[in-house]
């Protein structure tokens, strides 16, 4: 499968890319606005790969160049630019790709964080507006802290939640999730469902903030 | 400590007041709109801790006079009695009772359950207006499936998330949930922070329909 993760340069794009090439054999291309930025990203995950005795080819292209013909298009990009990149890639999706959305609209207050969801009610929800009308929509990755996920040191023993309308879409997304060590998919029912799914993010976010050594704290449902 | 559970003749109620009276010294009170059903349901408790070898006083009163001289009143009530039930105790409450909210608006839909947070932002905010000024309120035990926590055979291993703006209050309801065996209890901030506490809920009744196994399914954050 290719996989093509826009915004792949930064954040939950990293840990997604480093974990996908490390534990999968999929392919792994990296888009960012700037594709000279993508190669470059690209290039040093390939070297860290290497430092694992793990020889993978990762490429970088700009995000058109990337989401095109791959199988699985993953929105890694923060939630404000989750509009307009869908948009600046639609014409390269189609009843075949299936688009990945982990972006969540948080706003930070005196007190914590919040959960900030757009009109449509959810990032994901927002998102399936801008794609074309034959492309599946995929919430996931969403609950991941980014440093952790980039750290091929740590083990994950974690869940993510996946949100979606067409059922072997979710599936193949919810496959491509297991493939990664220690990650557990559950399905959190239809894309309606993901503004509870994304609210998770601002949570682990003040769980951080106030309980001593959950700096990277993730989700376990039991 | 006397624990006063209103609405501690069903669901969230029937649960707190078992594990507190199995497993800690706290006298716990039940209360209920109608006096004649507490002191049934009491009773029952009472056996149920019997049976086990567990010799215990559990009594039954009407909510307000559960709640007087109570140190902590847990409004045990479905969201929507949340605030007359508050509002009946209120003149039992006084800066030395702290009083905890479990409840979570929801609604259901035909693709699953929603959060459906009352105009206050919570519903610990919520009833956080209807309390006497100097009474602290504490959200917590929010995400905790009512039937796992009323089987004392079953082994929580669970996380509860506290929220609140005293701190001492806080503490106290934090060390009163780590006075349940298997339950851990972390601190997600201020009362503010509870619409992303409460929202957990309906999350954790959508993973229970659309995954196998998960029927009474609650959460640890690691």
């Amino acid at each position: 499968m290719r996989i093509a993760l826009l915004g792949g340069t930064g954040d939950i794009g990293e840990g997604l890319a480093l974990r996908w090439a490390y534990h999968t054999d999929h392919e792994v291309v990296i888009g960012s606005r700037d594709p000279e930025k993508a190669r470059t990203k690209a290039e040093e995950y390939e070297t860290e790969l290497d430092s694992r005795g793990v020889e993978r080819k990762v490429t970088g292209f700009a995000n058109e160049m990337a989401a095109d013909r791959a199988d699985v298009v993953v929105l890694a990009v923060p939630a404000y630019h989750a509009k307009d990149t869908v948009e600046a890639v639609a014409d390269r999706l189609d009843a075949e790709t299936t688009l990945v959305t982990p972006a969540v609209g948080m706003k930070r207050t005196d007190d914590g964080f919040r959960y900030n969801p757009p009109k449509a009610g959810s990032v994901s929800q927002l998102v399936a507006r801008h794609v074309p009308d034959d492309t599946p929509v995929v919430g996931a990755f969403h609950n991941l802290a980014a440093d952790r996920l980039a750290n091929l040191d740590v083990e994950l023993d974690l869940d993510t939640l996946v949100v979606g309308d067409d059922g072997d879409a979710k599936q193949n997304v919810a496959d491509l999730a297991s493939g990664i060590e220690g990650l557990r998919a559950l399905d959190a029912g239809p894309l309606a469902n993901a503004a509870e799914v994304e609210s998770l993010t601002p949570l682990l976010v003040n769980l951080a903030v106030n309980n001593e050594g959950m700096h990277d704290v993730g989700v376990k449902f039991e």
